[in-house]
């Protein structure tokens, strides 16, 4: 089965290269009668955008998205939704004289291991531009988990460099403090606590003058996720998380809850203590900490889901590095393009659809196996 | 699609409890003519059984696997190959007491949400007995990338509580190392420091003597690996490496390669540098140095892959915890089983099962896509 | 993708040869609480087996299932269900002859074609004797769709050589007229019009003797189907009923409704047109006709599923026939087995078991696309 | 798994409706270094569009298709390739007085059972604009198969109402007999038999001026296809082939070799006699005749494949016929669009592509599972 599709019930394919005429993502098994518009999904994908701030790529693309079908009188119908993003700032300069160099850091030498032959125009296929399509179809996930059980998710930046957020409750952080300063203006690293973002972004400039680049990592929380989500043995839903967040460009690691934190700690110290809550009315059973991220045996609890992962430095560097050419021969290298100096910024609204699509995906498994459905 | 099948081309699918009959897996996609014997899949098997040591569980499974089909005269036909293995060891003690508690740091309260509905004794199917028939699969898929393209998979516990393993290089550990101790006995533990390991062994004895348990961190290096396996977007051979260790009990975190090291590392710091390297008398392309772990947009490097997963401490525990029933009353709980007082030395066949099985799978697809197969 | 994987949501897998040990079936998807058991399984594994009656081969096999995993104090569990069915009547006889010639109408050349490799005994894999895998597995679809929808599937033999059984509406025939007589003794070539089974059991006992063998048609028919069921593109109802009656053995053409019938029909003919019936009270919308076989578009329409389908005569003769050897010489080939005259009596209990897999498979699609379900 | 893909390895999903922005399809899987251009997808959407001469719809559609990725310097680069056809002739009239009302034969009721909710206009998802896509994807599955094994597919209409083509031999039928008449003008209705297309194109003539439709019979070969392709239980390449073609609009049947010819006959006369043939010089082994149909066990023998399909009479007329109401009410309908009076000179392409999109995938997958395919 070809790599260019994920999901098993909320499923979706996409095309596209940072080069060609655009990118394309056809989401399918939606079910029908969900609200969706251009102008929704312009919102994440503005997020997502180059030029968006000082602290990222200069490059210009407005990514505007088109709706080419599933969507009438501005609900779904059921069938493929396909969204098309064309690509604008495909600058003509000249790409020959890195058409045989392998750039460190990026997947030219395992793209011509692969094919042996490759779009060498700015990463082709392998170009981080791909995640406009997962960004426009993770919109209509959020939808869906929205519409039909009241789930959020909300990613932000936690640590850039050695600089970490100070958050006590990742569950309590909000959409606003994520996107919004206290002043009301754009909070454009991302990150919900004030101090820390403002030394992320010092930091981050500082990178970038340097000519370098600086990694960082991410929290993603789920919350309203009812439990019961997951399968057993192989689609654990941590498993799955797992997959959707490493398939993001640049993600070196990911764990949940107390994460690698377990290693060093006994299991009286570890499980979470199971009791009741009352806060919603509902005497509903919960558990007393949170160490298991929302997860047990790889099906939800109803707990907030909490999940973090490890983002590289952007390996394109204006700085000059060791190489090959594609024959083996010593080169070096210096790539001129206008790169991000750190990824996370930009990493957040990727992060949240992939969640989010895992989350539609289980929420439409859950469904079809769920004893006693009536037929109408 | 259900949640009982793992890999796209060379497929695994499993069924069975804890306390039912067996374990079945049904191995599809393996091309014909790789010879395979019983023989072959006890040695993995005996890895992974309960009281192989003094410091695993003592409960006692002989775990003797049937070949039920799809193997002729010594070698795979290229059909579907069925392998059951019967659970003896089902202690006919009552469960009743059980039925209604929600274990701690077990799935119970999840798959009561989910099916509303299970097989109380021991677990059912979010017992780790399902591995069985993981790690049955995984010798058939070292056995393909062997036969294939001569790769392999080592795996060692590297860490346990606060105990780090000192390996210089990952890549240079030998199944023996992790087998043997230097006086040829069982190295029980399966670390490949002696030194660490004998304090390891101490740590985990006196975890099982204080009725408690203690986490851990596993290696799982693949070599012989060529450079072009994986997919450039969701199927990244990472993302599937994940998800294959994340599907896996107990686990709580994965990484590769500099892994969340790299959150804190500047990009001119990070990358790899590629060079070219006659040890082989190929003058192959490589890199200097392996932060990258052998994957670069998801798609393997030929260098060796290395990944790293925390594994939590054991969740049953014979000291007394609390809980809830069903209905929310509150309740205390005690676990009388014989469980492992750590999960790393029975962990270590598992996580070789499941990364093989990405590398077989992931080879049929490169065949699939490679150009130029003729007929002949 | 390999080929031993059938449905998306209710999935089954087989494995399992002719002279192995056993053919072993895994069901994955179905929702938990649903009854099932041993005996539940042996009736259709009864109407399945040989030497049921004096029309059909006179091998001998108990056909006994035993349920390993996934069904719990008498109900499924909502985890994968492992069915092994033990080969009993593996005749030791000598197969070396047989070893190097190719069988005429028989997948003894195309195997070793695709493997280069064959397990010669019996067929193998090709044998149909893996149908006891499909048979167990439809017992359990078809407990599913009288579960949770009321539906039904019924087969009966339509045809064999020219005898046509007169049936006035597919729908009006029941599973006892298919099965008994009207003296109560057992149906044993399934056509519920007496006068035709008379002398298609005659036809049937002629071309035994004659050492040859004669083809036939089967109708199958499924009630109490909702409309609504099928995807509108790729996986249309009646595609998905298509594929699963001609991966039965022996199929060579597979028609719906009115079927090849429609080639030389005008439009105004053949369009069935709608109107209301108040049958059960109801006012529903139903056609005044079935030409189309309760399928438009791909999707059911509420009324009866209507199917035939055509089964060559068995390819294994006592007579001699020429073929050739592996390496092309000239040979004779003369089968000494005990093979079935005609393989429509053992075919009925296939082709519902097909039939209603895919009914479970896609009413599990329509619970998980249907908009609306709530968490409780 | 939505219905919107189709294929394991060559892979295709499609978007679009009849009166939306356009038809999508991205094809994923495809070896890199095939090539492939606009005008090569412009041929067989050509034949498939409508306008194209008397006989067929009256719309009018360019049909250009756009290549938005997966293509670099004129080949395939291994990627998933997007193509996007948009639709022109989507006239503006008023569709509210069919927004209601029952078209008889369409797939009107049966969305609204599915879904609660249709796109009205033109029949949306359910119209047959949707195999632009197929036919787009179809062409590069030709060029795969043509380059990599030699293999061609070629349809013709053989039935129309009750005048059939008189063709000694399917496997000798050219592309060029199909596209061109004697004198070279374009053979409209796609039957290589002049005598019989004389008379067809009449029929079809004297239905459409009757305001009626008229049913008929395509006949499929694949040409060159090497024995082994196919598995051999559910994913038997004649039930991929019946999906495939089961899975276009209006077809009610598909037969392959003796097809439904086989119900009289006995085993003696049906079993096709291996012998060897040196025709090219190879002395490779084969059937005297081909009753078979060129697949044994479901699996390819080398031999020309040859499949049948009925289709029925075109549903929309421009007659009145009865029908109701959403709510039940009796209504009468007359379809004024501009329809085909017989579906099948329009059906050959798609019918070709679905075929070779199917070979296309098993060739892929028999790459996959072929041992001993090495690195280099």
């Amino acid at each position: 089965m070809p790599g260019n599709t994920f999901g098993q019930l909320f499923r979706i394919t996409t095309a596209g290269e940072s080069h060609g005429p655009g990118n394309v993502v056809i989401v399918d098994g939606v079910p029908p009668g969900i609200p969706i518009s251009v102008d929704d999904l312009q919102v994440d994908l503005d997020r997502r955008k180059p030029g968006q701030s000082k602290i990222v790529t200069q490059r210009k693309e407005s990514d505007r998205p088109e709706i080419l079908s599933g969507v009438f009188e501005g609900k779904t119908t059921g069938t493929s939704i396909a969204i098309l993003v064309r690509n604008e700032d495909q600058r003509s300069r000249d790409y020959s004289e890195i058409k045989d160099l392998y750039r460190p850091g990026h997947a030219d030498y395992s793209f011509d291991a692969k094919y042996g032959f490759r779009d060498y125009r700015g990463g082709g296929r392998s170009s981080a531009r791909e995640t406009t399509a997962r960004v426009a179809a993770g919109v209509i996930a959020k939808k869906l988990i929205h519409e039909e059980f009241g789930g959020e998710v909300i990613a932000y930046v936690s640590q850039v460099g050695d600089i970490q957020a100070d958050v006590e409750n990742p569950a309590d952080v909000s959409l606003d403090r994520v996107e919004k300063s206290a002043d009301g203006s754009a909070n454009i690293v991302r990150c919900p606590d004030p101090a820390a973002a403002e030394r992320m972004i010092a930091l981050i400039d500082e990178c970038r003058k340097a000519g370098d680049s600086i990694g960082g990592a991410a929290t993603i929380v789920a919350k309203g996720v009812p439990a019961g989500l997951g399968e057993p043995v192989f689609d654990k839903i941590k498993a799955d998380f797992a997959k959707a967040l490493f398939s993001l460009p640049a993600v070196l690691g990911v764990e949940y809850g107390i994460g690698f934190g377990c290693v060093n700690m006994r299991g009286s110290q570890h499980n979470d203590l199971f009791t009741t809550s009352d806060d919603d009315g509902s005497n509903k059973i919960v558990t007393k900490s949170n160490r298991h991220g929302g997860m047990l045996g790889g099906i939800t609890t109803g707990m907030p889901i909490v999940l973090r992962t490890a983002v590289k430095p952007t390996s394109s560097l204006p700085i000059e590095q060791e190489t090959v050419t594609r024959d083996g021969s010593p080169a070096t290298i210096q790539t001129k393009g206008r790169h991000d100096p750190c990824l996370l910024p930009r990493f957040i609204p990727m992060a949240e659809a992939m969640i989010a699509i895992v989350l539609a995906d289980h929420w439409l498994r859950w469904k079809a196996q769920k004893r006693g459905t009536s037929v109408d």
